[in-house]
Parts: structure tokens; sequence; C-alpha cells
């Protein structure tokens, strides 16, 4: 079959670009993500994708800022409920693709999406009552708390077998550690891995944002 | 010069090949840190490291428990100058190297250093009177915001050139968004790009500490 006869190709474009990275990406991890496979994805060369992204890290960037475009607007009849749900749910949707949260961990957020995101967050705690200097600083904190623990949720979902194995691994562990260097992790060790992992993180966002309301910056 | 005339090689060992690791990943970066790599600075075929460490990853676990090491035993009158130096020192000796901070984002802490460094955290938490399922909670919400703070330094070393250009380029990001669409983004400007890394850090660290103190597990 000659080349011409072969179906046509979608028009290239910045937005099918960053949509055949995010296929790249979930099919065959962090590694395969390269400029030149995705050019090879959609039948072209790299130099041809250098039109609309400038590397590999514009991409991934452009990439965060695709797959926060999903999440939902907040719901909830309190601003606790609608920035706790805001928070998981981003969690949720940064944590689908491995690598995209820690790309997230090192840059200051600057995309549309990551923005109108923060716009939300700071809209929520204005409307709590915290002051605009906390809830500039509480907002840094919060957004690195959402990429931390979407890394902590792809990093597992990537490079472990299964969580109760690592766990079990966990508990073996601990269960050989010498009681006088290790005297609390030894004494608590059956607590230390006990609770589910919804449970551990709706606390850790509870401290998270009583802390806020109780801390100012000023 | 024969083979035979040259200095002796130093005895191969898990020690010298982790050191000759850190020494890799701080001259050159987390992309040159293979196992050929290190073998080659050790004079050595890979298939001779294999020995001692069972694979890459496996190497990156050991360098960073090595690393955790350096962390000295906290200073401080009370349970919360000695838990906020020891979480202080342990974000600036983790975030000194490329990498080792996700490498930990992802893994349940299992080096002796590590679990050490909680057993640390545990005990100054016990201290301040914190109920055992609210104290293994909280280090692990500790946990990760030390490995996230650590990345994001490590991070924002090695892929920018300096802190002033980032902060620069997003004042110019904010001062270009539309204020219909980033109402609280546009309002708070200033406020957001205002105030040291130091004191966001240490007020931080103050929300976690205070919510902790503030919400039960139980």
């Amino acid at each position: 079959m000659s080349r011409r006869a072969r179906p046509s190709k979608a028009p290239l474009s910045r937005e099918v670009i960053i949509e055949t990275g995010l296929r790249v990406l979930d099919a065959d991890g962090l590694g395969a993500l390269t400029m030149r496979r995705v050019a090879q994805e959609l039948d072209t060369g790299a130099a041809s994708l250098y039109v609309y992204v400038a590397n590999r890290d514009d991409l991934m960037a452009a990439m965060l800022d695709h797959v926060l475009g999903s999440v939902p607007e907040p719901e909830g009849d309190t601003w606790r409920e609608r920035l706790v749900t805001l928070i998981e749910s981003t969690v949720a949707v940064m944590g689908r693709h491995e690598g995209l949260a820690v790309f997230a961990l090192g840059a200051i957020p600057t995309g549309a999406n990551a923005l109108r995101l923060i716009d939300r967050m700071l809209g929520l705690l204005a409307e709590a009552g915290v002051d605009d200097r906390t809830n500039s600083w509480a907002v840094d904190l919060l957004y690195l708390h959402i990429t931390a623990s979407a890394a902590e949720h792809s990093a597992s979902a990537a490079a472990r077998s299964s969580e109760s194995d690592t766990v079990a691994a966990a508990e073996l562990r601990l269960a050989e550690l010498p009681a006088d260097r290790y005297p609390m992790v030894t004494a608590m060790r059956a607590e230390l891995l006990a609770g589910d992992g919804d449970s551990r993180a709706a606390w850790a966002l509870q401290v998270l944002i009583d802390g806020i309301l109780g801390t100012s910056a000023g």
C-alpha cells in the first residue's frame, strides 16, 4: 500500500501531541516517553513536534495541565467539604499517570488548570476566614501535599506488585528490629501498619486544614 | 604501564559501592547513575557489583539510607524544638542528592536509618502526649512531608538556573492572567510570591505539628 493510500493522519496540534504523550505514558511508562516515540505514534518525525512543544519538559508540563483540566468543580455544602473534595479529586487525577506528580512536585504551578485549582483553594480558604498571607502559604502547603500524595500513589502502582505484598514485607522487617535501638517502632509495630490508606489520607487532610485555620502566618 | 603496576584497588564492598554511587549521582545526576557506570568508577565489571547490591533500586535504597545516617541526633529544650530540628535536618540531608527524595517518596521506609528517624519522631510525639494511633498516622504524614520537601529542594537545584529567575517567570505569568477566571490569584498576586522559603517551611511544620496535636485519629 502506498503511503498516499493510507487513511489520512489527524492534523498535528499541541492537543494531539499531549494526548498521544499521555497514551504512551499510560501504556509503557515514563521511560518510554520520548519525543521520538511520540512522533512515531503520530507517524511523523520528532522535528515536526518541535513546532508545537519546546522539549520533553514542556510536553510533560502540558500533559500535567491537561490532566488537571479533568478535576471536577468541587461539590459540598460547606467550604471544608468542597476543599476536601477538590484535594481528593486532584490527588486521584494526578496519581493516575506515572511521573506527572513528581514533575509537578519540582515546579511552581503555572499551567492554566493548576492555577485554576489554586484559585479555587484560595477562594475556599478565604470563605473560611483565613487571611491573605496565611492563605497564600496554605495553598503552597496543600499543593505540596497533593503532589506528594499523588506521587506516592503512582509510585506504588508502578513499582510494586501489590500493596499487600509491600505491607507483608514491612511487617517482617519491623519484626526483626532490635527493641533497644528501635523502642518505639517495635512497641507500636501493630499500630504502625494498621488503618487503611483512605482513612489515613482523610485524617491527614483534617490535620492540614485544622492546622492552617489555627496557625496564622501573619 | 601494566595493569599489575597500578595502585591496588580498594576491595569491593557494599559500603564502597554505595559511596561511589553517591559520588556519581552528585557529580553527574540521576541519569548517570547506572550499575555499569558505578562499576567503571570502581574499575571493575557490573557483574562484580551484583554480589553486593541486587540492582539499581537496591543501590538507590542503600544510598538513601546511608545519607539518612548523617542526620544528627536532634537538639533542643523541648520535644517540639527537637522534632522541628530533626525534620529540618532530614529535609536538608535528603534534598542534597538528586533523586533520593523522589525514591523515598514511593517506598515504605524500611532502611535502618530511616526507621531510626521514625523511632525518634514517634518518641518525641509520645512525649507531647499524642496517643499511639494518632502518632502512627502522624509519622506517616511527617515522613511524606519530609520527602516531598526534600524532593522539591533537589528538583529546584537540579532543574532550574536560579530561584530568582523562576520567581520572575512566575510573576510575569500571574500578571497576564484574566481576573474574571482567576479572581483570587490575580487579587493576591503580590502575597502569593512574598515570603522566603525558610519562613514558609517553618510555618508549614508548625501547621503540621499543631494539626497533629489537635486531631486525634482515634
